[in-house]
């Protein structure tokens, strides 16, 4: 640990990819989903970090949570103040580290970042697919990884890795597709979405879908139902964060709150909310809210087999999983029960959990701990 | 322990108080709030439980949390199958024993139940208040149920007693007026409402007053902003319960979910939460939730005086802190440091902490644990 000074400040990983573009896979051949429908085509956007090498080897891809997107390094051009969601692990000798790694990330499917999505004009129709667009699983996020992978002509992956919605799509990838990915990396996730976060997110989408303005879904995207849109980012948002991590940063601090301007919002943790409320709506479709949420309810590894041992039983990658302390929403004990499953099944499989009082965002956050669990697990 | 059976049901608590009715009290004399305004008059609505005896040493005051009010125990008549929220307690032979004490329990200032509050009107104009009314605190709540108590004649309760919202007023009592109670139970709550707490009541109120209904208050009562009150319930009522409970009682059990329905509530735990923002929003004010909500924020004993030590030098009563293991909207750490600071005063305190998965709501329901501990107070 003799690369990070006293205080814990990173000595080595101030490398950046610096400046990078999104690219477009346009797909032609029909997608059809889970849970029926299809698409004739379909775009996914992505971005690439590093040069994938010549026996195609090095290839690691990064999946995504809710609300993230393909732009996870670098940044858009030299007044870009904002890089990538994950720029602190991805980079050159970072532990994604782009001088030997081809780093791979795309917008999901159903996504509003570039990706064919509940926004996009049906080429059929001519109209947005809004609530036309086929219900979406994390399998199918998954089936189309794998086609944008195969067009990159990349035959097995050297690792997997996410957090979150992006640790459920790592695993899945392990169980679909056995064969194509040396190694899975999932960080504070969970094999399948519990009673508690499928009612978090149930309220966020009655935030939506009682906003007159979603209006079925069919809103004109120059008046979006930003008030339903933005309650569910500032509930979701406090389950991202912990009870004591938010006492730490905010505590009770308040502007005087008097008379008539008792409602307005006054502790800084209303301004905080408030601000990652505006925030969100302004960079995210409801819709593809909607479908995303959905997405992460009906996640279960143990519908793959009818028990999580029988949905690892053919898996062939090296796992590693990581808990984090404070996370409530996806707590270390449902990360930890992965990896149990994944030993019976005598499987190579890492559990680690990591103290941390930033909640279930700890995995975005800097952690040398988390830095070097994923080196060491690169290295084997 | 002897009292229950094998299986922890209750074998003696089977008492009932049986039909009860509501009483009104009009105050005429001023009531100034601790953060500005005035009510010329009010009204207060109670009810009474058992009798007051000669030398008016046995009444108990029952303190309401946020959603309750002050129909605790008995029914309205022989076809009402909904019993007062605190029946589990009250009545003969029970641990709040009818035969014993005289239970007192009224609506807070604010309320929406027959105390005057922010749907009330003001007999000065002859429109409701909404949000002319004064912004309320625990402490003009506590102000309120003192004029209450001295009105029946009673210059010393022999405990004040009430969980959450409840549990601030109990404290509260034990400062503002030290010579008034002989005991204070204060159940699942909290010296101050931290920053977590804040932020879940912050996006209540703005799903309220974001709800073009809702007009700023002045909404028809014929027409409420039911949107966003269901709302704020529903992400309300998951902090008052807990992961494990959830999912014991709920865990992913869902219909069948396909193709257009996929946004319709399928899972149980859906459908649950959407049935509690119904009720709820047919018995509550939006207003007094707003206002209700606020006085939670506001809460901060270590006002009185600069900390909790400071708080509560002057206090005289005994007390009882009741934590519940799995509560995370006022953890057992929050109540513990109530005991901590009354202890470091020299002053006479309990704390005890019952393990269970109901979450902040185990307060709420039958636990023979309590009744022995509530019981075992009351007995010195």
């Amino acid at each position: 640990m003799n690369d990070f000074d006293d205080i814990g400040n990173v000595k080595r990983y101030d490398g950046d990819v610096g400046i990078v573009e999104s690219s477009d896979y346009f797909c032609d051949k029909p997608l059809k989903f889970k849970l029926g429908g299809e698409l004739s085509s379909f775009n996914v956007r992505y971005e690439t970090y590093g040069r994938l090498n010549a026996d195609k080897t090095n290839a690691i891809l990064v999946c995504h949570a809710l609300t993230g997107d393909h732009h996870c390094a670098g940044v858009y051009d030299i007044n870009d103040r904002k890089s990538g969601w994950w720029n602190n692990i991805i980079g050159p000798d970072k532990p994604l580290d782009t001088n030997k790694y081809f780093i791979i990330c795309s917008n999901c499917i159903g996504g509003c970042r570039g990706t064919t999505g509940p926004s996009s004009v049906d080429p059929l129709t001519g109209f947005r697919y809004n609530l036309k667009f086929p219900a979406i699983t994390i399998q199918d996020m998954v089936a189309v990884q794998e086609r944008l992978v195969s067009h990159l002509g990349i035959d097995k992956l050297a690792m997997v890795v996410g957090g979150s919605m992006g640790g459920m799509q790592a695993l899945q990838w392990a169980i679909d597709f056995p064969d194509r990915a040396e190694r899975i990396c999932a960080l504070a996730t969970t094999s399948h979405q519990n009673a508690q976060a499928i009612a978090f997110n149930e309220v966020g989408r009655s935030a939506i879908m009682q906003d007159p303005v979603w209006n079925g879904g069919n809103y004109e995207l120059a008046r979006i139902p930003s008030v339903g849109l933005g309650i569910a980012r500032m509930m979701a948002h406090i389950t991202y964060l912990s009870d004591k991590g938010l006492e730490g940063k905010f505590g009770r601090e308040h502007t005087s709150i008097r008379g008539e301007d008792i409602f307005k919002p006054s502790f800084e943790i209303e301004n905080y909310l408030h601000y990652q409320g505006q925030s969100f709506v302004n960079r995210f479709d409801a819709n593809t809210y909607l479908y995303f949420t959905r997405a992460l309810d009906l996640f279960d590894l143990r519908l793959n087999g009818g028990s999580l041992e029988a949905a690892f039983a053919g898996v062939k990658a090296r796992f590693l999983v990581v808990g984090f302390t404070s996370d409530w929403l996806f707590p270390p004990a449902q990360n930890r029960e992965i990896v149990k499953a994944l030993l019976r099944n005598g499987k190579t499989a890492s559990y680690a959990e990591i103290k941390s009082d930033l909640g279930h965002d700890s995995f975005l956050i800097h952690s040398p701990k988390l830095y070097k669990l994923v080196e060491n697990f690169l290295d084997v």
